[in-house]
């Protein structure tokens, strides 16, 4: 019995990660007055076919329902938001600034560290064009990466605009039905040789020194008021300016951007822009909104957390702190495990995360579970009764607390302690 | 564009609530020392078929991949958790009480109320077969639905007992093979009239009156000890007693139990049993533990939440608390945007919620979407600049804070609300 190739299992360990960043996501996201949504899981696959690159509808996991209904497993969320606002808006103010952390699925090739599922935190502010938006939106990202313990050293957002690159075509001579071939070409700048570069220029008449001197001055006038904005909120020193940048989806229509690690030793760990006229689109013109929204992985960021000591140290205390036991009852004589049963109820109810054995078993052994499962107090219930030993597991110090006493006690010792 | 019948949209209310009782879930289940683990939502359908009934297999959301695997969306979570217990139980202290939230699937025949996907919580006990185990087990589940406001009043949890039956069937002169069929009339007393039950019970041998009397006997006698740990804990008052309670798993082996609202208005609110065999012949043999386990979807409890005053308070309070903004930018003249999203960077790294308008507007229509979205405090950036004026949209109260001093003056102001 094996799981399918490119899915995961969540052990404890994994499990805890995974909702530790979500939290974190959760958290920020509201911060910025983001709100949660969610669609389903599969949908018509219509709803694909209609909007996502062919790459993608070939990737699907598709197939026909008990109902002779064709369905897919959702590849992303931004068509269901389509559908979801044109059925919906009304009900809401706009803009909206919504936020989902949903479960997607790509039949991609099987390959070291590629899988066929992932989580992906969506963030979209819909039906507003300013450039306050677009700064929004990426001090968003910004800060959904701060939080989870990174910094400037370790993650840069490289930000572009595809409409410069609309107002410029024309200086350069090339028009709309060659930008797409074009914005290719710009696109592996940065990573093609010039004497490659350079013939696949000249096609378009243009020369390799003429684009770089525009560049050059492009990256410097035309982000002055992103730059000012990012500033303003001390954000800048996460930030590159390149119009090279192009991001290879069709549909954005300005600001476009995308995160990655300063060293380039992961894939993107976020990828954004805006959108304004998708919506209209996947709604067959039911709804039009501007938009601006970006996507960031749970697998992409999980590795790059255990890669910063920082931020993996800030995951684990996290974790610790939310997932440890607080307090192992030791039932030393098994006459007394009513009683133990009794206080254990008690300590709960009051919200401790408390633990004991199920079954009889020596006292000894009663500390070493408490100790694996990262207890912080033991209670002792043996001939000391209707008093109980205590034990802090960390220090070591030991106490004999009146049964009646003992929620307080245990209330001190744990809250010192936080 | 419509969604797939029986697949739910969860708009930010619906996200909200959806959230609220998984937070509840996740919280008691770790004061219970559970831990979090997750699988696939796709599997090898053959999975399934090992194990589940015909009923579910029939129901599958199964297809052939693009890799000509035969896979199928989870209609349950049992059958992974025994494929990771049979690879990762070394890993493990036994016993594991792990817990999980799956969403599950199943091409059920629509109906008003009937989804074919639902979140199911699972908590399980995984080598330990005493009956403390049991009673840990549904004292968990008592709690759950204390955690979110439910009493005595509204819920009840119907225990009986495969074992019992094992025990007393031969005295009713029934053999192992006749065991189903009877247990099957068993399941229909509480239901059909004595007159159809009379004729289906004496196929077997059996009078009405002596199974009658035998079940008041036992209901008292086999239950004893179960019900003193539960009267230990204070549960008693949650529980029934009723060997009449059969549910239909073939795979129980020992306790069972479900739990139902006191009006029967719902569905089962959650079930579960013990399952003795069912790892070993899951694993194929390769690993054997005896557990307990149930499951609790999201639908039936959160129909029930709403239904109950106390408990749907309880749920609109935690939302509010945790979802509305708390700090509301007002700006009223343009040239302090930059100083209003300075300080909303810092009150935003202050962990507190706070949004604005992207785009200017109006002083009037900002402090109407500042009350609509809930905003407990407005600060207006004005005419007052290096002052702003802070007013407690509860209350009403105005003051004029210098900008340096805003941070704190909102910490005291919204620590006192809480």
């Amino acid at each position: 019995m094996q799981s399918l190739p490119g899915f995961r299992d969540f052990l404890p360990n994994d499990c805890a990660a995974r909702n530790y960043i979500f939290a974190r996501w959760r958290e920020v996201c509201r911060r910025y007055g983001f709100v949660e949504w969610d669609g389903p899981v599969l949908e018509p696959t219509d709803l694909y076919k209609k909007k996502s690159g062919p790459e993608i509808v070939a990737q699907l996991f598709s197939f026909t329902d008990k109902g002779e209904r064709e369905v897919a497993m959702r590849p992303e969320l931004t068509p269901t938001l389509a559908r979801v606002i044109a059925a919906h808006e009304r009900e809401f103010k706009k803009p909206l600034k919504w936020f989902s952390i949903p479960q997607c699925f790509r039949y991609e090739k099987q390959q070291r560290g590629r899988l066929r599922e992932h989580f992906q935190l969506n963030c979209d502010i819909i039906g507003d064009q300013s450039s306050g938006a677009d700064v929004e939106l990426i001090a968003l990202c910004i800060d959904l990466l701060r939080e989870v313990g990174l910094a400037a050293d370790d993650f840069v957002v490289r930000i572009s605009d595809r409409a410069a690159w609309d107002r410029f075509l024309p200086d350069f001579g090339i028009g709309p039905e060659q930008k797409a071939d074009f914005l290719n070409v710009i696109d592996k700048l940065d990573r093609e040789e010039v004497e490659k570069i350079q013939p696949k220029l000249e096609l378009f008449g243009v020369s390799v020194a003429r684009l770089m001197a525009f560049l050059a001055n492009a990256n410097l006038e035309w982000f002055a008021p992103l730059r000012e904005q990012l500033e303003t909120r001390d954000l800048l020193q996460y930030c590159e300016f390149n119009l090279r940048i192009v991001r290879g989806l069709a549909y954005y229509t300005g600001v476009v951007f995308e995160v990655f690690d300063r060293p380039r030793k992961f894939r993107a760990i976020a990828g954004g822009g805006r959108y304004d006229t998708l919506i209209h689109q996947l709604s067959d013109g039911a709804v039009d909104f501007p938009a601006v929204g970006f996507a960031m992985g749970d697998v992409v960021l999980g590795e790059l957390i255990k890669e910063v000591p920082s931020a993996r140290k800030k995951m684990e205390e996290a974790i610790q702190s939310q997932h440890d036991l607080q307090i192992y009852a030791v039932i030393a004589k098994e006459e007394r495990r009513p009683d133990a049963l009794q206080l254990i109820q008690t300590l709960r109810d009051n919200g401790y995360r408390v633990d004991y054995s199920l079954t009889p078993a020596k006292v000894g052994k009663q500390f070493q579970t408490a100790e694996q499962l990262g207890a912080r107090l033991a209670v002792l219930f043996g001939d000391e009764w209707p008093q109980l030993k205590l034990k802090d597991l960390c220090t070591g110090d030991q106490s004999l607390v009146p049964r009646e006493e003992l929620p307080a006690r245990v209330a001190t010792l744990l809250s010192s302690r936080a």
